[in-house]
């Protein structure tokens, strides 16, 4: 875990915003009248899967390697993450022409691993404990002096992803609640900066795995769980929640719905029937999540940010008839 | 067939543009780094499944149906379709309040029948028969007073339908080329009419199935085949060509590139992967046929219109790991 740092604020993802913008794409906001109906309530779809590299994690990622100055820029970056962000940072990365390294544990899987490289970045084995992660990305910066840009307890990562809530808020005006997904906290520490600074009458909802309940449980103790052993579907929301993350989202104060992994695939599928849009488990739970408490959101117009769609299309988690 | 009628023109589908503002979607246009790097050049898709219903065909039947006259449309409107037009039909019915009437002939797919069912039209059974279809038509008509709005040959249905090529033009400035798929040749006949009109300069191309190449040989031939028995996937693409939108495209001379079904489905597959957009195998055939043809295309900047995305999540036509 990096060191403690300043968490970020408004002006960040505004910076970010402004940074990102020509790298990233404005995703469009997607309606389907037959998820509305389903729903009671009217759904607005913040597209992150038609984002660059096929999630919303580009925005903090470029965010991170564009607030680089040149001269730490030119000895690239490294992170461990086998999924959406270690594609980002290397596609952000590739971008601006600097290196980039990423640490990936033993038994990752190998189409994912395939993007990372395809996007240019060095591959980095290890162990699949976290202790071998930290250890093999120190001997990486040690080696290289390339930055570490970690996937959401990071400044910089945070108000990128910040970046999405503030699309929707012009896109989606009048919401009265916006719901995300929680992992490490990153999109959700940045929705939480972003919808306090302009929204503020704009409820947040996370949508948690019930198998990896943590963000709920550390809010409800108000002291961040320490450790956890995620049982998920949704490999995208499998971390535990950051410090800084936490911090954020204690002072925020969100609702959090968890959700079973039965839920998650059956809006996954409805998704792709009814909105033509391939998201990952991980994006699904938060429509999973306004279907499972209809009382909350009834005649509201919500906002339903969608993480991502990096998904195997001969892999889907549901039969074929 | 309806009795012949002018050939609608540009201004038709300006009008049309106008008539069906309030209730169509201005669809996204969509893009994937990883498409364009396979087909060698830029692919700007216009992305009609997320279009109202889930089809361009949302566009057309609107069209007609808000064309009416008050007293025309108190008595409802009728076709022939158990796929998208009917559907479509119907949705736009409800919209205006008025009555719609769909044939569809027996053994048509039942998850289809209750889409259009959804949308509050009735039904009406026959023999699965081009000759029963047209006569139960026709005693729809009779015993109601319905307007007929045939699928494809309707100079409102066409003008409709070119209000796609209108906003690709608008979103995607400086084509070199733009694909669409021909069955029954609404869609290609309106894009045909919206680029003759605006953009002269950017080609035409039709893709269409292998098994299903009537408007290619009436082309090739300057004479319509009367009657063919189509051999494809492509379920939207079974019709043969209408007498007007073959008058139209004789007219404009666009290339036809006939794709084999293996084509459409890997198309289909990458479309899901990379662009995260669900299309019908008769959306999907549109990047086959670039993919097909790739000295064609090479470097240049390619709208590609998919179509629709009414498919069953359960019944994708690849093999699942």
């Amino acid at each position: 875990m990096p060191a403690a740092f300043p968490l970020p604020q408004l002006d960040d993802v505004l910076e970010a915003a402004a940074r990102i913008a020509p790298h990233a794409s404005v995703t469009p906001l997607l309606r389907a009248d037959a998820l509305d109906a389903a729903a009671g309530c009217a759904l607005l779809f913040k597209a992150e899967p038609l984002q660059r590299g096929g999630a919303f994690k580009f925005r903090g990622a470029c965010n991170a390697v564009f607030s680089l100055d040149a001269e730490d820029a030119a000895r690239g970056v490294v992170t461990h993450s086998s999924g959406n962000h270690g594609a980002a940072l290397a596609l952000a990365a590739r971008l601006r022409g600097i290196p980039c390294h990423v640490v990936v544990p033993d038994g990752a899987v190998a189409t994912k691993l395939s993007r990372i490289a395809g996007f240019g970045a060095v591959l980095h084995r290890c162990d699949a404990t976290l202790e071998a992660r930290e250890a093999t990305c120190a001997s990486v910066q040690e080696a290289t002096g390339a930055v570490l840009v970690h996937p959401y307890a990071d400044a910089r990562v945070i108000a990128g992803q910040g970046t999405a809530a503030l699309e929707l808020l012009s896109q989606a005006p009048a919401l009265d609640a916006v719901v995300v997904p929680v992992g490490g906290g990153g999109l959700a520490g940045g929705t939480a900066i972003a919808l306090a600074g302009l929204a503020p009458a704009v409820e947040l909802v996370l949508a948690e795995p019930a198998g990896a309940a943590d963000a709920r449980d550390s809010l409800q103790r108000g002291e961040r769980v320490p450790t956890f052993a995620p049982d998920t579907l949704c490999d995208g929301l499998r971390a535990l929640l950051g410090e800084p993350n936490f911090r954020i989202l204690q002072a925020h104060a969100p609702a959090v719905v968890a959700v079973e992994d039965a839920e998650t695939v059956a809006a996954m599928r409805s998704l792709l029937a009814e909105l033509k849009l391939l998201v990952e488990p991980s994006s699904a739970i938060a429509l999973a999540a306004v279907l499972a408490q209809p009382a909350r959101f009834a005649g509201k117009r919500v906002g339903v940010v969608l993480t991502g769609g990096n998904v195997d299309p001969d892999h889907l988690p549901w039969g074929q008839a």
